[in-house]
């Protein structure tokens, strides 16, 4: 049977001074009503059904993570006892899924993310999971790139593999500016996060390729989470499978994926008025162009300025440009410990 | 003997939202540690006892007034029973001194201006007494424009009339930027509003130039200020007095004045950090050029940005360029009453 594993384990500060080690950026309504993460889970319940839907977060945010989705199994919301990276989590998450249903596939994603189009991403979920079972490969979806973005990963597709499958060539990490327009002349994708396998090559995959894990694959064998976190190496699932395995394959899906990864990155995934702005909460813009103002707990007028991003929330306001809110964890880094202090553990 | 007269009446806009109807400019800590009117007051005093300064203010400041400046004597802090402009203020303040002193001569100030240099104020201030006793005119004393403001009012000097003192040529209200580069071109003053007179002289002025008094200067003389008030019509002693008299002179007084129109003007009256910005409160600035950050009820962090005005305060966040804060009248109209409604009476 088919499966979902939800990776819901940030502690991102890149929404400060909104976000905190509490609540983290896939716990916020970031893109619109709800929080990212229940839109992730709803997004994907009518692929997968909420008994086999996992989460993996830690174990501060566990609980508040069992109250936001009452419909999952409250068990099956996993809490690491640290975080180590994606592979850790998708090899317990994987493990228990296959000690329920043996012939168990995995549909892997991320809780904060947004996606501009569910049916597309569900369709391009389902093709991965189709690929996965068919030809027992791992599979990776990419996106179109729509810009030459340099916060993210990039999957450059090999040989034809099947359909629109393609083996994959190699993997690029946040390149240069130049380096990614080049990297998208050439026919590159972004490197989404989402990801398909059977239970069963995955297993196989990761014992072949990824010792990091080794040590704690019998401790997961015994059903011991604890015990496997204790004996692993922090690895991610691209680096540590990936870029190693010679089962890889990549589909293109075109859903409108966007990691959302700073408050400029609102514009791309909220409305935006007639001027461009974003305007949450109990804010106010005149003659104002292109700024997100996002005001929580009080007001704010902001007046004749463009491309600006203002943030209210617990006491503090912060107010950047749009080409600096990527850069938030650098300002942190320079002001007091004490304004600072909630940008997470 | 002298007297002064402080106008302490004003209900601006300009310092929103930290201003209030309750707490308006002159009672804002705006240039230094203690609030303008303060300043004045103290900045007046070697020049006169604080049993001879009057000040002019609403009925609403009168009480936090007389708590301010527990050094002036209550029953001479006069509670107008309307705001009429400068004439009738003046007239009122200038008859209750003269009542009590009939060779009175009098200095008329604001409440809301700052002053660089206090020695030089007061030196200037002596001067138009001087002048104004010796010369029996009714005096103005101008600043000399450091930059072609079209906020101000300008006076023209005329003919020489004795020492450095000249006639007035005439009187221009907010002109345009090229007509205020001609009038600094042509050695026109800025109309600080620091006046000098005696008692005797401003009522035979009044007496003859000003029919907006006329009716109810009968009042004032038997000590009757609310039925003067019902009697006059609102009129400013520039456009009442000094544009009409023949007997009016003006005094060149360099002493650095500032009418701290704007939030963007403290960074003209208060010193700048290195890099130009005024950082007031709980506000940390990094990166950020010709800010001016003031934060009252919380945190405030300002990051890459140049040349904005922030303003945190009675749950209220501000945030406007240093060009648009003079406008900050026309802001607040164009925002919901609920927000604007602390701008004043």
């Amino acid at each position: 049977m088919r499966w979902a594993v939800v990776l819901a384990g940030g502690v991102g500060s890149r929404f400060w001074p909104l976000s905190t080690a509490q609540l983290p950026k896939q716990l916020l309504p970031l893109a619109g009503a709800k929080p990212l993460l229940v839109e992730a889970v709803e997004r994907v319940l009518p692929l997968v059904p909420a008994e086999r839907i996992l989460v993996v977060t830690s174990a501060a945010l566990a609980a508040p993570i069992r109250v936001a989705l009452p419909m999952l199994r409250p068990d099956l919301v996993l809490a690491e006892p640290f975080a180590a990276s994606t592979a850790p989590a998708l090899a317990w998450a994987t493990a228990l899924a296959a000690a329920r249903d043996a012939d168990a596939t995995i549909l892997s994603l991320h809780a904060d993310w947004t996606v501009a189009d569910a049916g597309k991403f569900r369709a391009a979920a389902g093709s991965a999971l189709d690929l996965a079972e068919r030809d027992d490969v791992v599979v990776t979806v990419g996106a179109r790139p729509t810009r030459p973005e340099i916060g993210y990963g990039y999957i450059v597709p090999g040989q034809a593999l099947a359909g629109a499958a393609r083996h994959i060539a190699r993997f690029v990490e946040k390149p240069t500016a130049e380096q990614a327009a080049a990297l998208i002349r050439d026919g590159a994708l972004w490197n989404t996060g989402l990801f398909a396998w059977t239970a069963r090559r995955f297993r196989e995959e990761i014992r072949a390729h990824t010792p990091e894990l080794a040590a704690g694959l019998a401790a997961l064998d015994r059903g011991d989470a604890a015990a496997m976190y204790d004996a692993v190496k922090p690895v991610s699932i691209d680096v540590g499978l990936f870029e190693r395995t010679a089962r890889g394959a990549v589909l293109e899906g075109d859903f409108g994926w966007d990691d959302v990864g700073s408050w400029a990155a609102l514009r791309r995934v909220r409305p935006t008025d007639a001027a461009g702005n974003i305007v949450v909460g109990d804010a106010h813009v005149v003659d104002a162009t292109d700024c997100v103002v996002w005001s929580e707990d009080g007001t704010t007028v902001v007046s004749g300025l463009a491309g600006v991003v203002v943030v209210r929330a617990r006491g503090i306001t912060l107010v950047t440009t749009a080409e600096r809110a990527p850069e938030l964890k650098q300002l942190l880094a320079r002001l007091p410990a004490a304004v600072a202090e909630a940008r997470g553990a």
